[in-house]
């Protein structure tokens, strides 16, 4: 055994070479060929995207309103924009690895909501007469959900990974993202509208465990790189901007229809506000005459809209909301200022965008606060009917609570555990990742024309900008 | 008395200290506790957003796409990308402000929407049964809109001014306005969908007023940051055009359910192509070789859509719609070309911004031609059933056209009395603003990494870019 | 006749002079005065955007929901972000020209909309009783539609015409426009939701021919301009995820409600995802250590949209639209790598975006899509009632199917032929161009101050950055 991990250590140990020439091309092929080769066989429209609808609408007596495109198509849209436009701009804040972050976040957005509508679907849409899945509207959302695990995880390990080694990271993140969501959702019954712990924290600990996997005891080479410049923090804050602006629909996105859509978007929208002030607050009270630190504004402004996603369809109250949010906020920014360096220097994590503090920790908290929320609610606050509209299975309030508990737990495990796994496979020197001194630069994955000659008075120079 | 007068501008001049280490981290979390409390005491969901909503929805006879949720949410989610992302961006045009451009005004925005719930609840949305405030989404696009007028305020102050002084700023904003709303449309019961009068003509005079007072006579020093770069002017166009965009949500977010929000929106959409294209002529026509200027392209193109905003729902007609934005572009236009400079040589207004040109002026404007349109406005138009629901109120036309001239009064009194008011408390030396010389530069209220090391042929050097 | 066109060649060649202070504001003014008297003369509202509506709603026994405005107004503004924002940043990618890009999108949009609401309503919308064009929501969507063969048209000759020229090639574009749908929807009753053929065929062979018309021999003189720096290429980053992300909506926005809008927001989500792995596969191996170029990450990714737009309403099934995406990113980057440099070696055509990559070929790609899937339509797929209501008039499939492909020759000769028209007036040097040397320059239509000063050790020096 000690042989087999020697050598394994051994192998991984080969000098580093970031030629991805035929690697990168022969994945995204075989892929997609397989990608149809499997929608050809499995996938078909749902009887609401189907063109026997007008059929199938006067079976049901329902007008064409009534089609769930139409109470969940705006929200779907937000929740788009967050994961390609939210996620890939978040991560343009280095000096030079924004096509980086916003071109291999658009990649395996992609290339994961294919096999997210495959995965969720077999686990959740599949039409036992014909063996198919059915899909509509809320199976590309859930897709988009299922993809932003990966993109969490992407966070940790941004500016140190090959474009191949993040295909595998997805191909198996969104693997283990349906499983665990298939124990969470259907198993436990547990509810998790905004996916606090299907999420945040199965993403978050899913990307740090790789992350410490591939732990590069040499960062520090590339150093100079591993920062911002002044317009590539302004870049980031259209990620940070648009991620908070459209948190509301992420959360109510695949709510029940009427009360239960319209309370996450109040609870979320609340929750991100009182964030924001304590984001601030903190970050402002850290630092000498009370400056303010871009990477906090960027980051932990989100943390509350992660942390109350699991408790946005319950009766949270508009004052838990605000509560939530004022702790995540707290939190979160004191992650960045102390748990950040601590992971790095102790654990051996080096977590590049400080997703424990954006997403592992409050997405565990927004678990803690769905089984707390959970195990208080009763009739009295819901109604009978509204009460067995969201609790949707027959359990006593406290029973739900603990349901709740377990689900954050297996989010956890399943982070740990597929990240560690993951972690040893990436690890192997055949995916075209860059030495440790060539990290965080897009010179190698990219063809980087940034050379601008400026014309001054006597001489005309090349200066990089 | 002028003893204290004395003594009030002799406190005034002591030397500045932009030091809001203490300050700014207490009056946040002073102020997010405080609302937490409030929000805890008066704070509830209305029937559409509570879990009873199936019970209440069987009492009323609705379905769940009745619910308001479905009527208004699109609309909310575009005016929050234009509180959030259009007014930010549209600041970042400064060269070395645009931290300060985009993150106080997120900051502002959201401190401001936790009040404006509470202030605009307390005016209309009290439940006498239980005191409690009951809260929907059209509650959350109305606390929105109240923010933007502290936003357009901060327009005129943009880098004169420290975050403390604009958390002080936006809290008495709101206050204000909500007062004037609750004026304007439940006392004089005046109509004014997109807050051409509630929203910018109030927060353009309040702007204005405060930066009066603020008057900053050697402002000329910090001449060299009060300009744009190459990038920074493209940044800005994010926000113009966002803004743009999304301008018919804005104007018809809160507008009677059919054809009222369907009305709104056609407008607006033709009120702002009309703009643009008078905008463009006038910036070329005053330019040496009819070149464009940004300021121009970045800010005229808008006012069109500030001015059709009272008279958005009426039957202004399509062709009267292409009107209002073709004088719209033209003065707003003209205002940056010799109105800002008048105003800072002659009234002593610094408006970094021009938002005279931007809100006030077209505010003011639209307040005359909603109030010329109702006064117009014949039941052979609007039909007997329209004229009742859109002028709810019982009143013929040229009453009502009174009465909406009324309510712009008070929207510009308001605005002037109250800017004046809170100019003075913020002239007071103790908010942590910086000196004159250092006005426009994010250096001080933000670590700024903005050092990127340029490796040219045989040197290394720094270069700020 | 030779002498005639020897006297047109001779007039031609006169030197350019970029001044267009005079031209440039006549024609905005005249043409928006002319607007404001062709909309009082002929527009009106629709019977779901006037105040009549309760009426018209009883009569009709509809709810307020059942008015269009709640089909169509989210995918409305996602079609209007994609004009304004993503058009005009996908083409910020040059170092120099992102003002013109993004400024000349704004305004030739803006000016485009409102006579496409007049060109189309004439043909479309127009109510016989009284003689006027009826608007709401969906003229408003056909607009932006319209104006977007012309955008695309701009991205061929983008940086090498003057603004005055771009408002010509509107109004002629948006001109044949109006009568080439007209043809393909009215008189063929060919299928087109997302406008393949209509828009995008047409709007790309409408570009290219202009740009052949206007060759310029010397343009090699201001090759120095035409390429991108690093932070114009994320900027054209927020152009392509906007056009990405909304493409559904822009396929599906005037489908036919229910189903239709449903299928083709799912066909295209689909094609567009599977069109990102073969772009960056094909990227990478074409290029040396298998690096990505971000003109083919920008583009290409894209073509998958532009190409599943005529079948985007059809039952394409999932597979079908991986299918179609699958093969349009391996086409559109591979036009890139060998036909754009074809074409202007051996063609003379100089297509500064690559719009035969993105738009043309795709364009008639998908028209062929179209016919073929039309051809294979049946009722045992679509149902009865779904085939009746998707192919409205009275055919068998394959003779749909020969209309179809009829569609896309009006489209591509109406393109070819209009553009060589629009080209040879365009060519007249009475337009403003700049000169070869001069290309790709926002200096000559925009005021830029773009010099920041550097305060390094010990001297100061302008920099241009």
């Amino acid at each position: 055994m000690g042989n087999i991990v020697n050598s394994y250590r051994d192998f991984c140990e080969q000098p580093k070479n970031s030629n991805i020439r035929l690697s990168f091309p022969a994945v995204c092929f075989v892929w997609q060929i397989a990608m149809i080769i499997l929608f050809g066989v499995f996938v078909r429209y749902n009887p609401e995207s189907d063109a026997h609808w007008p059929e199938y609408r006067r079976m049901k007596n329902f007008t064409d309103l009534e089609n769930d495109f139409y109470f969940r198509y705006p929200s779907f849209q937000d929740v788009h924009v967050m994961i390609f436009v939210g996620f890939g701009f978040l991560m343009t804040f280095l000096k030079r690895y924004s096509f980086g972050a916003v071109g291999f976040n658009f990649l395996i957005a992609a290339f994961g909501i294919q096999w997210a509508l495959l995965m969720q679907g077999w686990f959740h849409s599949l039409d036992y007469n014909d063996g198919k899945i059915k899909i509509g509207v809320e199976n590309l959302i859930n897709a988009d959900f299922c993809v932003a695990g990966c993109l969490i995880a992407y966070g940790a390990v941004l500016g140190k990974v090959s474009p191949v080694q993040l295909l595998v990271l997805t191909l198996f993140g969104v693997t283990l993202f349906a499983v665990e969501e298939f124990i969470i959702i259907s198993v436990l019954h547990a509810k998790d509208a905004g996916g606090s712990m299907v999420i945040h924290a199965f993403g978050g600990y899913y990307g740090l465990s790789i992350s410490w996997v591939l732990y590069r005891p040499n960062l520090g080479k590339s150093k100079h790189m591993n920062g911002s410049v002044y317009h590539s923090d302004v870049f980031a804050m259209i990620g940070t901007l648009f991620l908070w602006m459209f948190w509301p629909s992420f959360n109510s996105a695949i709510c029940n229809h009427g009360d239960g859509q319209h309370r996450a978007a109040i609870n979320t929208y609340l929750s991100l506000a009182s964030t924001v002030l304590t984001t601030y607050a903190i970050s402002s009270l850290w630092e000498k005459t009370g400056k303010l630190d871009m990477v906090h504004i960027q980051n932990s402004t989100l943390a509350g809209g992660v942390a109350v996603g699991t408790a946005a369809e319950f009766m949270l109250m508009p004052y838990g909301s605000l509560i939530v949010g004022f702790f995540c906020g707290l939190i979160s920014t004191l992650g960045y200022i102390y748990f950040t360096p601590f992971l790095e220097k102790h654990l051996k994590i080096q977590d590049t965008c400080g997703i424990h503090n954006l997403h592992a920790l409050p997405g565990a908290l927004g678990g803690v606060v769905g089984a707390i929320t959970a195990a208080a609610a009763s009739t009295t606050v819901y109604g009978e009917e509204g009460f067995r509209g969201i609790f949707d299975f027959n359990r006593v309030a406290p029973v739900q609570g603990g349901y709740q508990a377990a689900a954050l737990c297996v989010a956890i495990v399943f982070g740990i555990g597929g990240g560690i796994f993951v972690g040893c496979i990436l690890k192997l020197p055949i995916w075209g990742d860059v030495a440790d001194e060539n990290c965080f630069d897009d010179e190698f994955y990219w063809e980087v024309r940034n050379h601008f000659s400026v014309q001054s008075s006597n001489q005309s120079k090349e200066t990089r900008i």
